[in-house]
């Protein structure tokens, strides 16, 4: 077995005790702000059925579900029953509608796991990967779509990030735009996808888009004139603001603005017309969350009040939001605190007393610390002591032939080579006496 | 799609919130403990490549592996190139054979997560569960077999288990066993297939099952007769002094008897000659753990030192351990502490004032508290304060029309029904003054 045999599959990672640690607050921080929202924690299994899977993504999305073999007698026809699933959504709708009835109302849920996809890997792009997402099904309440929005702003300040915007828009409302502009409505859907385009390409190239999909020229300059202008928030109001539907529209953005807008930091909510998210399950409210300076969003969501049923499941409203973990994870840095493994080392010179050695570890384990012993061959003092530098200890403690002989221990201060002799009982108390306090 | 569709794949299980936390909280209390032992955490991908994982676990275990389909072009192939893992200890083989020269020797790594084993769903076994695993990979001592059973110990009784016992065994002694009652080198691995039953069925069967194998009956009667008897130990003991090699073997187990004896609970480990691990990898000390009146064990290890060359990786020593959660979880009760998802409830009484409701939420969450606004369409009171207590809630904070007027909110007590009315900037703080007290 060569050296790509053990690497792990393609697209996936082992991940060492730093980055596990890291990635764990990460995760912990996270955790703790929607609980503090009284949300509530769910897990479900790696793999689903896998018609519970197919029909939801898209057919780009189905081509990068990871399925499972049938197994034992069946494995020999090559087909698959089960697939891992491919996102946290899907399995939050199929416990919401098995438990509906027995679940609070609104069914408040967090879900923190990884999710597989078989993607084409590249840089920071995994087959494997975490996602944080938060939803309620329930409430068809704005109150329900500005808890979102707080929670998952919390958590982006929870995890170090600040500067951030919440771009919103209404579904409802960019159907109104199609209709206050005279576009066609067989031609909304394919418009709509060449003007989430603007934040990449430039509006003379999404113009030229939008009419080879066959809307004329004019309305299609006009349209893609207003919505990329600085001022396209003024200019979609003021079109909006001239039927009912159009206000009403607007009405639901502006109402989940002036109830986030009070609570997030100082510019953490946008209207953004032009902002269309992918997914088509969005049925109300959608927003995704842009850092400056950078391309993509780190956060999304929104309303989507028909997936439970298209699962199968009751007719109830539910939104929620998601958390992009991997690409902040990815753009934040180390804070290279890791620290020590062990508090106390204790050394073993003479093999013969290596059970005194290992009871003292055991007893400053007892007192709170983290303690062990020296588990090489090597009987020399530096060796051990470089161990005990290597394992970050602040001390190192020595019970060697002479240290038997009087009943006592050597206690070194790693940082500064100081030492101590004590009675042997008497170390543990000692030490557990100083950890609080600083090197 | 029936209820049936809703339910998850066969022996996995939706984990609701009180069995997360309570699950959570075992976890962590594992986590910990292994962490004062200087141990790290890894985490590998769910999946591997196929290959790692065939030829790792006999015939029957090989039948268990979910497989995972090629995907795109191949995946009409009907082949797999991907596997579930199986258990924790091949990835961490893996791990420390691609990385060995780069990580701190010894190794100490924890891992705990799930693993997929394609097994008959029936009362507590599942297809989806977590394993805990402690091990180290580089040293050779007695010391670290035994830093292995003592933070084992520690970890069950931080599970709150009191009670067991570490049954210690050696496979060298076992060699010697055979070879000293006269067993045929070709016999032996059969015959301590049927002594690993001696737990399960009376002597006469495992005799009988013994001389089935091709020993003679005198020998079988003999060996079973010492190995069930209430003073097996002694008759073993005395039997192996007879050699230098059978003395050498006796050591081992009491060398680890030694170094665990004073730092386990009194009577935490026994020398238990007839106790056989199932697994043909481990090459030194063995030991399983035993609570009285349960069959089967609760936590199982042992050194392990050829695995890693086996898998393709250095020649270094190695032993490890495994605390079998799942079983304990199963028979561990749940606290019933679950306790509320909030500490404030804020009503909605009027919705021209949900912003000020919300708000005063935010505020709370600030000020540390669970907080979280009622998402419902009632704007009864009655119903709300029921959603408050659903919540477990302490408060209720109300600001409704006369609130707004006079600017304060009404702060429920909902335990009592007693009821404060504070300037409205005054209510996060008198909460969060009085969380830390007593309901």
């Amino acid at each position: 077995m060569g050296t790509v045999g053990l690497d792990p599959p393609s697209g996936t990672r082992d991940v060492l005790a730093d980055e596990v640690e890291r990635r764990e607050r990460a995760f912990s921080a996270v955790r703790a702000t929607f609980a503090r929202y009284g949300y509530e924690p769910l897990e479900t299994p790696a793999f689903e059925r896998l018609e519970m899977l197919t029909g939801k993504y898209g057919d780009e999305g189905e081509k990068l579900i990871f399925k499972i073999l049938r197994r034992g007698e069946h494995e020999a026809t090559g087909e698959a029953d089960l697939a891992l699933r491919y996102d946290l959504t899907v399995p939050l709708a199929r416990v919401a509608s098995r438990f509906w009835g027995r679940l609070p109302n609104p069914y408040k849920r967090y879900a923190i796991g990884p999710v597989w996809r078989a993607d084409r890997p590249g840089r920071g792009r995994f087959r494997e990967f975490y996602q944080c997402d938060l939803d309620q099904v329930g409430s068809s309440s704005p109150l329900a779509d500005a808890e979102v929005v707080a929670a998952v702003g919390d958590a982006l300040t929870a995890l170090g990030l600040s500067g951030w915007t919440f771009l919103v828009n209404s579904r409802r409302l960019l159907a109104e735009l199609g209709t206050e502009y005279g576009v066609p409505a067989e031609l909304w859907g394919g418009v709509l996808i060449s003007i989430d385009k603007l934040d990449k390409l430039d509006p003379g190239a999404v113009t030229a888009e939008i009419t080879a999909r066959g809307l004329d020229a004019g309305t299609a300059g006009k349209l893609v004139d207003d919505l990329s202008a600085d001022d396209a928030v003024d200019r979609v109001r003021a079109r909006l603001s001239a039927s009912e539907d159009g206000r009403a529209a607007l009405d639901e953005v502006d109402t989940l603005l002036g109830l986030v807008g009070p609570v997030l930091p100082a510019g953490g909510a946008a209207f953004t017309p032009r902002m269309v998210r992918g997914l088509d399950y969005y049925s109300g409210v959608i927003w995704e969350v842009a850092m400056p300076g950078m391309t993509g969003s780190i956060a999304s969501g929104g309303r989507y009040d028909g997936l439970l049923a298209r699962l199968g499941g009751p007719e109830v409203p539910a939104c929620g939001g998601s958390v992009g973990i991997e690409r902040i994870l990815s753009f934040t840095e180390g804070t290279g605190e890791a620290g020590g493994r062990l508090d106390v080392a204790v050394a073993v010179i003479d093999r013969g007393l290596a059970a005194e050695s290992f009871a003292l570890a055991a007893a400053a384990r007892q007192a709170g610390l983290r303690a062990g012993t020296y588990l090489g061959t090597s009987g020399k003092i530096a060796k051990q002591l470089k161990w005990a530098d290597e394992q970050g200890a602040r001390w190192c403690v020595v019970y060697g032939r002479s240290e038997h002989e009087a009943g006592t221990a050597t206690v070194r201060e790693m940082a500064t080579g100081d030492q101590v002799t004590l009675p042997l009982g008497d170390v543990p108390e000692y030490l557990a006496a100083r950890i609080g306090e600083g090197g």
